[in-house]
């Protein structure tokens, strides 16, 4: 049996859910896996909670009943670096909002994390689209795992397979759906809304974001296919390398026309090099999929991505929840996975 | 670097596939995992072939050019049992052909390997299907690997997103379209063919088997689902286990009546618990599905699965190649994840 130590930082919708989470799944992941995972300390904007300290080891369920957001006593003079120097190792996990023009605060948390000798698992895409090449050479100098799969479409699992699952294969391409509200923005379309109607109806429902630029300017999924690829393919390709073309204002003309060829229109990613001895590309743009095409019936909020082999013939994945609880599901798989290779 | 020896058992088409696939990949396995991968010896009804002794490794180039049909030297005198001592440590590749009655010769090869050090690797269904409970704990005593990526379901990654991809998440039930031969029948059948002229057609394309009783009865199937439930949920379900309903003769009145309800007809292995409490069930037989269930559109000899699961919702994966190479393909990704974990 190993303990691991948790500390959360960021408790917006994926931190809370990664919260109960890790709750719910105590006696599982102790059972199935020999993993102790004890959560202990969230940091938040507001301050930072001391769950527990190796003195005294609180049991999940002491706090399962408190609404943390009520909690009297976050001890705002504990920083994330005491927290860590206090526990001395285990994962920091980043519930932290992507910024993909700073790659903040997940950047200063990764270099803070690994310089102090803890894992990273995190959920947000902006530090390992930017720096690639810093974050990697740090961990691999220190033997630690900066895990993304969360950051990667979370419950859809595009690492695992790309990495293990065609272990021995050679991967000649790569082509995602990776954006939920795009895409729910192009199927609403291909059934007769324009693009401001389709858009303002996944902001009701809560798909899209009020401020829905890094989604439908094409930029997460840019920086989700630059995760996937850095980790796949063993590439150090950064976001500023990608050439993104989003789905911002287009014409229902196109949707229509689209419909009239019988193809189905996407927001599609796509990794692949024009000969084996040229570097690989990354682009973000529209695509018309013919409808036998694996991934063509991705709809809605679905997701899915397809990698091409030389040994394996294609593999394409599709679904994991898109929601919070999905997330927070590929965060605990990726500590898992560093516990139990 | 590790030096990987490979004793190699039975010679038809999946067993020439690996032969040929791991000169291919000889460097590649050298550079990406550090692997050196060192074919042995070959056994086979004829005769064993040893490529090379501790003394003296031969290059894979060196025997790149011979038709091993045509060897005048087969090593006839030399056992099995005797390259294992030989060698002392490796894996046994198992292409034999998958007997679902008796388990041979796939029982007697693994108790061999196991007992004398070396892991198991194999694309036959029959041993794992029968005695799952003895062999696991067999391998377990050892501290060794039996890995049957190969025989469920080969380059479709099966056993790799259950175990791997959805750590953490509890999965509910486990569907999936896992033969080819089946699935290109009803494919066909759904176009308009009756069963025999769909078998007919397939044999001709060499899909099917001139002997078809083992896909076409859903037993194929059904060794897949008991392999993959017991390596994915850790039961230890045997085939005699398993409710089997194949294909044969079925009516094209069937067919018919499933395109006038629009639903698709699949010959579908499902593996399912009533409640949380109650012991694993594994079915085989026909389903008619919804267009949009995400295997609906798994056509012609493609395979799919889908888990479903707590925290992630369901996932899906089609594809891979089936074909000896896919075969081959998984077989040496199993070598891989042996030694590189």
């Amino acid at each position: 049996m190993d303990k691991v130590n948790i500390i959360l930082v960021g408790f917006g919708r994926v931190g809370r859910a990664f919260f109960e989470l890790i709750k719910e799944k105590y006696d599982d992941c102790l059972q199935r896996y020999g993993l102790q995972v004890e959560l202990r300390g969230i940091a938040r904007q507001k301050g930072i909670v001391l769950l527990s300290s190796t003195q005294k080891v609180l049991s999940p369920s002491y706090f399962a009943e408190d609404d943390l957001d009520n909690l009297a006593d976050w001890i705002k003079a504990i920083t994330i670096s005491d927290l860590l120097d206090e526990f001395r190792e285990g994962v920091l996990v980043d519930c932290t909002p992507s910024n993909l023009i700073s790659g903040e605060p997940g950047l200063s948390l990764f270099r803070l994390a690994l310089d102090k000798g803890w894992h990273v698992v995190t959920a947000s895409k902006g530090a390992l689209a930017l720096w690639p090449d810093e974050l990697k050479e740090l961990a691999k100098k220190k033997g630690l795992n900066i895990k993304a799969s969360a950051a990667a479409a979370a419950a859809l699992p595009t690492l695992d397979v790309g990495r293990r699952a065609l272990a021995g294969s050679e991967i000649m391409a790569i082509e995602g759906i990776l954006n939920g509200t795009t895409n729910y923005i192009l199927t609403r379309m291909a059934e007769g809304l324009d693009f401001d109607e389709a858009l303002k109806e996944a902001q009701e429902k809560g798909i899209a974001e009020p401020e829905p630029s890094m989604d439908i300017d094409g930029w997460d999924t840019a920086a989700k296919m630059v995760i996937i690829a850095n980790e796949v393919l063993g590439t150090e390709i950064k976001l500023s390398e990608v050439q993104v073309r989003g789905i911002r204002g287009i014409k229902k003309e196109i949707a229509e026309k689209a419909s009239s060829l019988n193809k189905i229109l996407k927001l599609f990613g796509k990794c692949y090099r024009e000969k084996a001895s040229s570097p690989w590309k990354i682009e973000v743009g529209l695509a018309l999929l013919d409808p036998v095409h694996p991934l063509a019936r991705t709809s809605g909020t679905s997701k899915g991505i397809i990698f091409y082999t030389d040994t394996m013939g294609w593999v394409a994945v599709t679904g994991g929840q898109s929601s919070p609880k999905g997330a927070a599901a590929a965060l605990l798989k990726d500590i898992i996975s560093i516990y139990r290779p």
